[in-house]
């Protein structure tokens, strides 16, 4: 890489306290000094749980997606399944839970695609996603207190079209089925 | 697609309230009610302004990456440049303006790649990817307070690799680069 600028400072974290606390997340004050200057600023830092989102492939080559009326964006939103994941979670474990509750399927085998920071600068967890291979619905549905998901399946090409025209628009679910798609090139072109 | 299961009800939002204020968003308690049952129910809501993050392709097919410490992860974060957006403001202007502030380049040409929701479930607003070309450093930095950014450029191809393979993290930043990922296989076709 080309840098003509000197690098950054790493900053020290001090302590922090608790400005508000949710049922999904706390928000913090953290206070960092600057190493060089010696300032010390608040910032803020929103703290939940790791999160976890799943590509389940069906032997059909459809994946798995589930429509919800999400609250952030008061409209509904087309994903594929995934959720919070519980303390001392695995990914994999993690992802093949919330896919077994979320719409009853279950998968033959599940890899990591890869993991994310959904926003480094505010926020301080991280995002799995999880390719589980092989799934089909085994399961009754165990859904929390208020879902309400729409199970579908579509084939995989028109769902990674719909996620390059902006018919799936959760940036989470973006990153995992973009992340997919040399994986799907890979195993389109053994399966034709 | 084929869809077993019924659609999810659309709730009504009903009021909100704020539960935190924070310089960067706002922390609301929105309440909902089901259309069918009739409950009620609080649901959490982060408010910031739309975000902008810009993929900038220099005259040499390199592009211009930013490298800063994060207090949210509390490390270092590679990512391509942008930031908030003012009130009024289009995509294409807030990321030619970021892009400008945080680098010094400035482009000869710029449109939309896409748009996210960074989370449906509990964030109200939406993240913008453009597109800029023919960038240059043209202008001096205009950095904000406590903003200490090491500008880099480095070839289109080894930034989708990192990318790929978990050396940018930014889920925001590998949507944009995910999602420009076609664009430059075309302008690769025609530049060679």
């Amino acid at each position: 890489m080309t840098s003509p600028s000197t690098g950054p400072s790493r900053w020290e974290r001090l302590h922090e306290s608790i400005q508000a606390k949710t049922p999904i997340f706390d928000l913090l004050r953290a206070r960092f000094r600057h190493p060089v200057r010696g300032s010390e600023r608040d910032f803020v830092v929103l703290s939940p749980p790791d999160w976890v989102n799943v590509v389940a492939l069906t032997p059909e080559h459809h994946l798995v997606l589930v429509r919800q009326f999400r609250y952030g964006i008061n409209d509904f939103s087309l994903e594929i399944p995934g959720g919070v994941m519980e303390a001392g979670e695995n990914p994999i474990t993690a992802g093949l839970r919330e896919l077994r509750e979320e719409t009853g399927y279950q998968g033959t085998s599940a890899r990591l695609l890869g993991s994310v920071h959904p926003n480094p600068a505010i926020q301080s967890n991280r995002c799995h996603f999880v390719f589980a291979e092989g799934t089909v619905p085994t399961h009754a549905l165990e859904w929390d207190q208020d879902e309400e998901i729409q199970i579908m399946t579509s084939p995989v090409d028109a769902v990674l079209a719909l996620a390059r025209s902006g018919g799936i628009t959760h940036g989470l679910v973006l990153d995992a089925l973009l992340l997919f798609e040399p994986h799907w090139q890979r195993i389109k072109a053994g399966a034709s």
